[in-house]
């Protein structure tokens, strides 16, 4: 499958999924898929999770918990998960506040290992 | 209940739970109850995660989606959820790695009204 066609899956497989889009490390957009923008501007919304990215492996390296891997976060209107596919590479999902952030979070991980054979 | 005696329910609950800790926004701790330290530091990892919380409060202001409420985070060794009680208050759970992160989150969110009460 396409990469095109594998983001197109995990969207389309969360009810209430929104948007995906693979991001590089420095904020970077290397694709993505769009099944409702709404009225939140994705290409800010993905720049300041690849800030946040930064942030939180700073604090994750210094507390010496292991390699990040998964963040989500919820509020009031959305919820986003961002799973990390390698140094440079993550992904990030993006659902109404009302969908089942624990479906996206299966998703994103069962798809991640295909994201990446594809982009590494 | 107690203070103490709702945060030791929320850990107690969780398998792989290992600590809570209430927190006011400026990093100073409230409360916590701590089931197994183990090999991390809980004052640094809460004074990390409250500095996250100011960063991601930032990105989602920003963006316009509405007030923030949670945030978990996934790494090699451990998972933590952050549930925002208040502008200045906020409680974390830190479990196991392997420990149900929906679970978590679950309880936290139920609990979370109960905590509130008691300290706003």
């Amino acid at each position: 499958m396409s990469l095109k066609g594998t983001l197109t899956e995990i969207v389309e497989n969360v009810a209430g999924g929104r948007a995906v889009v693979i991001m590089a490390s420095d904020g970077i957009p290397i694709d993505q898929v769009v099944v409702d923008e709404g009225s939140f501007d994705l290409q800010l919304l993905s720049v300041e999770y690849a800030t946040l990215l930064g942030d939180i492996r700073r604090a994750v390296e210094l507390l010496k918990v292991g390699e990040m891997e998964e963040v989500s976060t919820t509020s009031g209107d959305m919820c986003v998960v961002l799973r990390v596919l390698s140094q440079e590479l993550f992904v990030i999902l993006v659902m109404d506040r009302d969908a089942s952030l624990g479906k996206g979070r299966y998703l994103l991980r069962l798809k991640s290992y295909e994201l990446a054979r594809m982009l590494l």
